[in-house]
């Protein structure tokens, strides 16, 4: 197999692009593959964000390229120093703490374009008391991501009470019917409530950037 | 092909059985085999109750045997009196108007059995102050039955706040991921709140017989 | 069945808490539903939208409510002048004339709410010249609503492109693995193009709310 | 990410809402966040309930905590002492060896809220004589719990023959078709049977919780 | 398009080869297709039989070829007369009258070859003393054709207590998960009885030919 | 609905681009927009494919544009005059009569880019023998496109047998599993025979314009 | 959780009532539950047959009972001698050798009851020549069982050819589409071919005492 | 179970009758497989090809056969020296660096036939500029291999810019609904692109062949 080009095409014009920092799913890529895509970064004076990595993984990049940073809960590798005072903030809601992880990738790929993702955990709806209470507080933020597993319908009862956008992150949590993600998936998909966005199953990041999309067009000029 | 026995073997036993109206689906039944269970349960003086009989083939049913009575909004069709006055009561909940047909057949089979089924209507999760205004009304009732279609979350959202056995039945309403009632099914049976019961897609009949069960054994001494 | 309430509970209060006119599914009600819908919104002075209603139906409607009416393409009936000049603008793109209804029903939706959606028609990506001639206008709106059908890669390839919120509309054209609007769906939610939001299938009104509850905060004074 | 509230926010108020030990789904949980509910509960003077607790992880939690008790067959941790002398009895029927750990699942959450479940095992249909053979004694009890597999008909014959509230599980045991449970749920579901209810596939607990909301209302005065 | 060779290339030499007449499934066909065939076969002085035939379309196919015979149950054309003694009989059994034209459609293909079929309909698991009742009957048939929708039980039971050769034939009875007889289909493949055989939904022909092979390896000398 | 441009979109540049004549999917457009894109083709003096037409709208689309042609067993309308004398040739196999529609519309295709399809009907795996016959005269064909439906196994078989190009073409023909082509498509793409090309089920078109890139490039000089 | 009767409830008499060895699914049950079953039927003098039980386990289990027999390739236990020379004969053909193990399962299921299974194995249709090579041979089984991964297309081919009951196994080989073998037995299920019987997916027991059922009605006198 | 033949068939014909070097799938086969089948084909003087080989497969492999050489990218083995000096040259293209495995194993199946193909990495449809700058490169092969997961939709741009045949790869890269490549496979296969050929996911050898068939098209005289 000869090589036409080079063998790491990345997408170093994302940024001006999107406004987003380049970003790499680590989760099918080796120890060099994450190597070499850091350092393309690093010698472009870019940042970078790697998710899904898992800590041995992390560990044995972060022995060759010990700038880089790890995230635990959120399985995150990132380069370059995050926006030290936010922008913008808005809420990441939890029905339950095996969500954490995917809140944590949102938060973190949020971090990175310097926005600050207030974490409101456990308020899943089999004990509806824990959102009531926070609906004020909920009411004060321009997005809302929100994370669930099982039936997902914690999305549903938030968009049925809140104007805001929201968006809907799936999470494969249960087993069974809700094993994979896909309950929630297709019951974010098929609410009643109406203009929730749905983003793929435990997909923290793509809600960051949908959220990412949304903030800042706050700031902008239009016509 | 010859037969072996009557080709009509209804279990006329059921009654004794299981203390139940025998009941005989009428979707992929012809109007002559209709008739047929129905005369041979008239001639055993037992009851009957068909479902799922669409108005033209209700009429042609009752050309021929008008003691037969049709109940259009739940597609059965009930031969023998009903119970006048009902040993018990229950509470019937839909998330939207287009849950009332399956809410009228699981009414329609309580009713073949003295049990009276009050419809709480339209108390879907969208706007979630119609249910929390009747808590206090709900909370009366021994069993509650609660039918909801698109991503189906109105019996999650009931049984965090209710004590109470509660029959979910998913509804074949909705398009796109909720078309057929299985996003609504599959996000009962991974409900987050505890101990739902659940039955197939659009089964009114099905949670009557199971809110049956359990009224029954109300009565009953047991050790 | 006893009638715990009123049979028709509908939601007034959503204008109030979403910003949002109520909006009604059409496809599962009967032609009395409909009108007992409008006469209730139309003595509150609320205006009303019912989706999914096909002709023979809203003319049923329309010979007793004269004063709905009737947008053909969108299959919907509109209750109540709509806002004259629209206070904001988005562009609803669609990969080909098939998807038309859906867009469509995203316009009337808006329209409803004082927003107007400029239709970019036949912009799929089997002729990619067509999108890139239209980069720069693209470039103008807050926000994308983007429908396709068969794989659903337009919103992909879009917003691998530029910067705004998009809102993913799979259609359910096409044939085979197409069939349904599943594959377009599942294309959409597992884009690699970063943070792009996904409604159900057909969902036009659906991808209008969710624009509407961006647009509205962009005209909020938010901390 | 910064926490808007405690990071865990329990339910604690559930056991006085549903009646029922508050209890947390040990898969996707660390040993960290198990501890964690562990001591908020005991400060508060409450029972608490781990389902899905593998052996390792249990003796992980029980090094930092030893009051809490592990069951190895139900995968189960317990915290606080279960009632002496059981209130209600019901029976688990299970039609294998392969469904035991759902079954013990079952049992275990029973027993937690003072119900005992009288295991009677092995009774699968395609042994029919050892089923037929236990009914007078099946009949005895107010409510039974059905674990099945494979093609899961188990429930459906027993729904047949007995009168009582019948709570089917299907469990993943199998392979090819009936890989992943299934086949059994959608058989439980499709019952020719008439009120089988059905909890999600390996649902132990919710089957326990379902009994227990029907157990209840034995001993309450409604009106 | 041009055609290589004749447009109707039948297989002419099936009946030597596997000594079964040919069928032709008529769903997809036209009416000049299904005459061209039975033309074809008739000059070729052989029997045809054509499955899947609706009452009008027959009704066009014998207005040309009056020779052919009509069975509105099973849903068939046959040409040719059929044997007038059977030289083998087998047990077609049913769970519920739904069933029936799937047992007619496997009657008439046993017809064709010389087989007759005895139909013991209405045996269904959920009133199981209707089975029970039949045994010894059933016993004294070499084969036995088992045909279920819904949950597709019956097989399952049967095989547990007969010893023959029993062919599985999933209905496309029911609704919500078992419509499609996927679930009957699934559960009949999943049984946990041994040696139980499947054949596609709804194949009543396909059952009859598998019952076909059996009952003649029950005439020939095989060393 | 503003429009930001032309509602009628058309891809005008694809002869040019990719050597194919414009089609147009039929089976989801009105006559008015099948009307709008001829008027548009035959202004740009361009032919134009249009599949998947109903007899009654080609009836109508040919009232308004007579120069229409409209082609029964492929359901398509061509306008412009087809190549005379075609320039390459390739064999089109069909495992049953089924199966002809879908073989007709590739085969209209290939005309309209003066191809010319032999078609070899009927040579399923059900009668091995017929294909076998053939095996010499498919060897001539520089590619060969095979349609099957029901299990899809004859392109396996062919694969195994020639060492030509061959594109595997699902036909939705069957009932039970093989309803709407999915179990042909995945056998097909599950092959055991290398190097077989599938296509969308029932895309006789797909297949065609497949077969039109590889003849093409048999024509050129590349180096 | 009491125990209602004696925890191992196994059905001593399935040799009786349907003439096979007791087989015990050994995928899920850990060596005491073996052990235990194991202990029973040597009590009773009766043979076992353990399926689906791994290299370590079987040794696991054979520290204790040394006296049961490991069959690797087929993942076997069994326990008593087996019949020296069998009274019937039948031939399991493979499509490649990953079916092998599903085979060999098949074979030592049909060993225990006197039966030899003759392998033909490596005649897959993507060389169709091992097949035709051997049909003569084939011809004198009374009965063929076929296992075939991914595709599944050779059951359907062999049952073009040959007369007699042929028992289909779809085998979990392959990827993509074909991962799981659900390709393969949906395949064998849709096949054009009349009268295949098909097993659940690796389900060589199945197959085994499916023939066995079809073996033995050839020595008994039937009426 | 005794061996009618042979246990190991291989087809050693297939090169004179399709032109390619034997392929054994090496997932499912052991160690003692692979070699058996190795040293068949060394005596016979023929190369082969291994697929799906993990490292230490290999290298057990190795240690009795050193001759074989090992690929780790494509994880493949190969026996026989490869071609010296390509006969013909085509593009293998990937969305991202995860499809790479599967590139490498088209590639080294083409290279085992003296074709080679040229890598052109990361050109996924999220930074599209990355494509569109490489189309006059691209434009010079035969035949272009197109491997891509998540949604999978850089066939479908490609095939709507470039004449060429173009073979799809679905590769089972990403999360939630891309998990295992269907999304991609379905998005191919409904692909509103002309022409576009898929093969199983992952399926990089499949694909290797589906060229082969065509580039030797490309040197025969056909009439």
């Amino acid at each position: 197999m000869t090589h036409g080009d080079r063998n790491l095409n990345l997408d170093l014009d994302r940024r001006r692009r999107l406004g987003m920092v380049e970003a790499v799913w680590g989760a099918d890529k080796t120890v060099e593959q994450i190597l070499a895509a850091a350092r393309r970064f690093a010698a472009a004076g870019q940042p970078l964000l790697v998710t899904r990595v898992e800590e041995a993984k992390a560990g044995a990049v972060r022995q060759q390229l010990p700038q880089l940073c790890y995230h635990p809960q959120a399985r995150c590798l990132t380069m370059g120093s995050l926006p030290a005072s936010p922008w913008q903030r808005l809420a990441i809601l939890t029905g339950g703490s095996s969500d954490l992880p995917v809140a944590a990738e949102a938060s973190i790929a949020l971090a990175c374009h310097g926005v600050e993702g207030e974490l409101i955990a456990d308020v899943g709806v089999a004990g509806l008391h824990r959102l009531m209470a926070r609906l004020d507080h909920l009411a004060r933020f321009p997005v809302l991501i929100v994370c669930a597993g099982m039936e997902g319908s914690l999305p549903t009862v938030v968009a049925g009470l809140l104007p805001q956008p929201i968006i809907a992150v799936p999470v494969s949590v249960g087993y069974g019917v809700s094993a994979g993600g896909h309950a929630a998936m297709e019951g974010m998909l098929a609410s009643c409530a109406p203009g929730l966005c749905v983003v793929n199953i435990d997909n923290g990041y793509g809600a960051a950037m949908a959220a990412l999309r949304i903030l800042r067009i706050l700031r902008m000029d239009m016509d």
